[in-house]
């Protein structure tokens, strides 16, 4: 029997960094994530677990595994939010794997491999130019020394906001002890709202490329310019956004593509544009359809440009892999929600997560419960406490199938 | 023989508001405006025209017709200039018709009708808001008394501004002894130059229609939404844009339609945009095809909206009807142009001019000369000597057409 709800668990850590729209602000190294990581550090150690913030300020909650305790199986998700986030995004993850372990512990005594609760300090980078610093500071691909050249928007070092802070500590914060990581997560999308899913199942989380493309025209009178005379660059432009649309939905198997932003010049009424920008973001879990698809795209939009003597330029300034998560844990979790008539959907992740990082390096399982109305980063991000407690039951059943059994 | 070439009169009244990088600015009622006018009716004395300033401040040159005095041939064009324009857009036209004008008087004595240059005094609308002021004056659509409640940038009114300037007069300056208008003009356009012709005979001058239309759709998370779910307002604006373009090609006949302006929110690369305006501005000879032009778009871009739940809406804020200009003269024209072996086209003007003001009231004729490039409203604006002369004899052969024959 779980002893607290995880929505009170949830309501309690919101108090930390409360907006005055009831969102929380949770920036890295601030007193409001301060304050949140010591009252969880508190709790933990209420819970009977073994607690240790590392060098970067993340915290763990330990289990230790009676028959191999030298392999660690890691769960949990970051304590810090965008600006004006809502109360679950990374922090619904934490408190759940808290639960689940404390729980576990409670009812089962110790694990036979060692479980670890975290809850890491950085995923969103809303305070500093960098994302994952939590997560990718134990796999190790950012060391302590990078500290001092990262600065927020008020110019003060990633180094001192840390010091700031009280968090200390010189050895950097890698560790290779870790053999799985398991992150339940909100879904931060309506494919499982709209489907009527309690559980997702995460089978990749996708990759990503971003593009800024750029039409040069030629700018003209509305009026004295007849239409085979043009080299109308927002027209260009309106083609190769239709075009990319319907091309992405030809793809299906969850590939998406984005146009978000479009700025024309000069941008009158009555005057042809002849300098249009526009983004495109392109995800999908195989990198191959992802490059497949850029290539025939581009070539289709180089010739729409070229038709009217045009020019255009493509310029990539994101690019990141798609990862897959543990097949075989899966698997087992798939045919454990058949079993308990859970509806279930496998899906993508279109949302970049700390699971992204650990599943570089170690077999890695994503789970999501439904957003509603799709709504994340945002006080208006909502989970029912239904939902949100499947979600536990769920991670509690695969940590326990996965620390408990030989 | 004339005295005097074109381009000489058109670098003379070009120091009046010369700007540094060698445009012209002549706003009215301001000291360039001012000087311009009076070295004009300086220039008209010395030429034995019988000059005269209405209350708006049109200056006309009279040459007195023998035969039917009463009927006024009106011939020239507009004074003013928008901020940093060319020497040619309006000047032109008042020079061209006084040198023809005072050549004929010059050379076959008084005209049988009689012939009057006017230097309008403003059409383009750039000091205060509102444009032809000065032809609409002499239609009489424009009224003295309106002059109080229409005020400039700086909150002086037009009737301080005229006060100022030295315009007098309490007459409003509607004429009804005008029975013909005849307007040269450079094109603002590039038909000219790029099929090598030297007149163009305006056959109308188009009406046009401007709207904002603006989408409504969902703003989402671009990796979490998958291409099904998506309301996205910027795909449904392009399908619009790229619709209108070809919808406009297969109108053909001279019509064009134009999105000069267009702004997403929230305009950000990984967010599906929820609100997206776009300009359509269309035009052409025919009121009809307009209006059916537009039905059938805005259907179909209904449509297209529907389809994925999207709201659209149109706002229409400008509609000018289309002017013909007068048959039988661009036949005599034409016809001249032909034994001349003057290379010419038959066009419409899609920029409106005073020809369309007078062209409401009286049989007009619009001649256009080539522009260099479609360049104007800028200090490049340019057509060459040999443009410009031809313009003149063309002008001057139709005026002794209209005004010397019986």
């Amino acid at each position: 029997m779980i002893t607290t709800t995880i929505q009170n668990y949830v309501d309690w850590l919101a108090q930390f960094g409360e907006t005055a729209e009831r969102g929380v602000t949770r920036l890295l190294y601030t007193p409001a994530w301060q304050e949140a990581q010591q009252a969880l550090q508190q709790r933990m150690k209420e819970l009977q677990l073994t607690v240790n913030m590392d060098a970067v300020g993340n915290v763990f909650a330990r289990s230790e595994g009676t028959v191999y305790p030298e392999e660690v199986i890691l769960t949990g998700s970051h304590i810090d939010t965008v600006i004006n986030g809502g109360k679950l995004d990374g922090a619904y993850g934490v408190l759940a794997s808290l639960l689940a372990v404390s729980e576990l512990k409670r009812q089962y005594g110790a694990p036979k491999r060692t479980l670890e609760v975290v809850s890491l300090c950085e995923e969103e980078g809303s305070r500093f130019p960098l994302t994952f610093w939590g997560s990718r500071s134990i796999t190790g691909q950012y060391k302590l020394a990078q500290m001092q050249n990262i600065t927020d928007a008020d110019d003060v070092s990633l180094a001192s906001a840390r010091q700031a802070c009280g968090v200390t500590g010189g050895q950097d914060a890698q560790r290779k002890d870790i053999v799985r990581f398991v992150e339940l997560h909100i879904e931060q999308g309506q494919v499982l709202e709209q489907e009527q899913k309690e559980i997702g199942v995460v089978s990749y989380i996708v990759g990503q490329r971003r593009y800024t493309i750029s039409i040069g025209g030629q700018s003209n009178h509305a009026g004295t310019t007849p239409m085979h005379y043009r080299k109308d660059a927002l027209v260009i432009a309106a083609q190769c956004i239709s075009l990319c649309a319907d091309a992405a939905n030809e793809v299906g198997d969850g590939f998406v593509a984005t146009t978000g932003q479009i700025t024309a010049f000069p941008n009158v009424p009555n005057v042809i544009a002849n300098d249009v920008k526009f983004t495109l973001d392109v995800r999908h879990y195989d990198e191959a359809t992802i490059a497949m698809f850029c290539e025939k795209i581009f070539f289709n939009m180089e010739q729409l440009a070229k038709n009217v003597g045009a020019t255009i330029i493509f310029e990539q300034w994101l690019e990141v892999a798609p990862v897959a998560m543990d097949k075989q844990v899966n698997d087992q979790l798939k045919l454990y929600l058949q079993q308990q008539h859970i509806p279930y959907k496998e899906m993508l992740s279109g949302a970049g997560h700390d699971a992204q990082v650990f599943g570089e390096h170690v077999p890695t399982t994503l789970i999501f419960v439904p957003s509603k109305d799709g709504i994340s980063h945002s006080p208006q991000e909502y989970s029912t406490p239904e939902h949100l407690q499947r979600g536990v039951e769920v991670l509690t059943h695969i940590l326990y199938e996965l620390a408990y059994k030989e």
